[in-house]
């Protein structure tokens, strides 16, 4: 999932048709990890698993990534998701609070891959667009939003609002995702449907 | 080891008269990981154990940093330092690269962490001078600093000897933090011997 080459072997939420796909979104950060899971059927429909933030305790850094890390891989372990969504972070911030989230974004990311989970990061470009429809949207708008996309009666923390609005994006990216990769399973299977991965000899037999 | 208050409980370490500390100097970065493992005795003699790279596989960042996580993990657990010394990033590159490497000193924190392993981390400056005796030593005069110090005659990379030098800079610092702690720990044990963490009232009963 991580590579850049499509995966051989077929991954398991292509198994059944109308097997749901669960996805875990984080906004990771030092202070205070939002998570948020979503599920997302094969026909389409968006279903709210559940919310909530991680405020790891103390003051020095290594316990509180451990808490981040170990929360994350408890909630990956008794929920089992397939995939977990991350916002890739937006650069305008300074030196030392990029390093900061960096350092709770690799116990993240360790979550992830320690416990075997496909990784997928969006701009938050993307996130806006696919949740709100407007790039620009505020914090508000996708708090809003997302509260309406899943049904979400209850107020949520920007936090969690924010890890469900990543888990989202990812949800609309599927079905594209599983389409092109429907494509490549059945060119790797021998069977007749092209692959939409063509090569310049693919091209030259068709002309 | 984190936390502000003094240790309750005697660290292993401060057991025997003469036992011998390991310290694991590590350089974490994404692309290299370097670490360098020191041996410290009580008398101040430095022991060189040894020191290598991690360098991660791969295009993408989760298994990198697993690779990273899995690799400072096996060491500790084989090794079996005490310490971890890490170089306080210099927060002057940009905010990506600042990113990026935060990413991979969680990793090399959560190390430490889930190994149960004491983190100690130095400032640039503090490692330098503690080196090679001035602030502003260049890349160079740190690896012969190091190489002559511990009496290493093979060459050393950049990331080993940096590695290695923030293990040094804590091993110099070692011998105050041990008199300081052994103080505390007699004051806790009710002996004689007066604690350097005076408190008001002790400041008041002096007078």
């Amino acid at each position: 999932m991580h590579k850049g080459d499509p995966p051989v072997s077929r991954p398991a939420f292509m198994g059944g048709r109308g097997a749901a796909i669960r996805i875990l979104g984080v906004d990771p950060g030092l202070g205070t990890t939002g998570f948020g899971l979503v599920e997302c059927e094969n026909r389409g429909s968006l279903l709210y698993g559940e919310s909530g933030v991680l405020r790891p305790r103390g003051t020095s850094v290594p316990p509180r990534l451990q808490q981040i890390f170990r929360g994350l891989v408890t909630l990956i372990e008794t929920r089992k998701p397939q995939y977990m969504a991350v916002e890739r972070p937006f650069f305008g911030k300074n030196v030392k609070s990029a390093m900061l989230l960096g350092q709770a974004r690799g116990a993240a990311l360790l979550a992830a891959a320690e416990t075997g989970l496909a990784v997928q990061e969006f701009s938050p470009l993307e996130v806006k667009q696919a949740v709100v429809g407007y790039g620009r949207a505020t914090k508000e708008q996708i708090q809003a939003m997302v509260g309406s996309l899943l049904g979400i009666r209850q107020s949520l923390t920007a936090d969690a609002a924010d890890a469900l609005a990543v888990a989202l994006c990812l949800a609309h990216c599927l079905p594209l995702q599983r389409t092109l990769r429907d494509a490549l399973w059945s060119d790797q299977r021998g069977n007749r449907r092209r692959s939409a991965r063509w090569t310049e000899k693919d091209l030259g037999d068709r002309s």
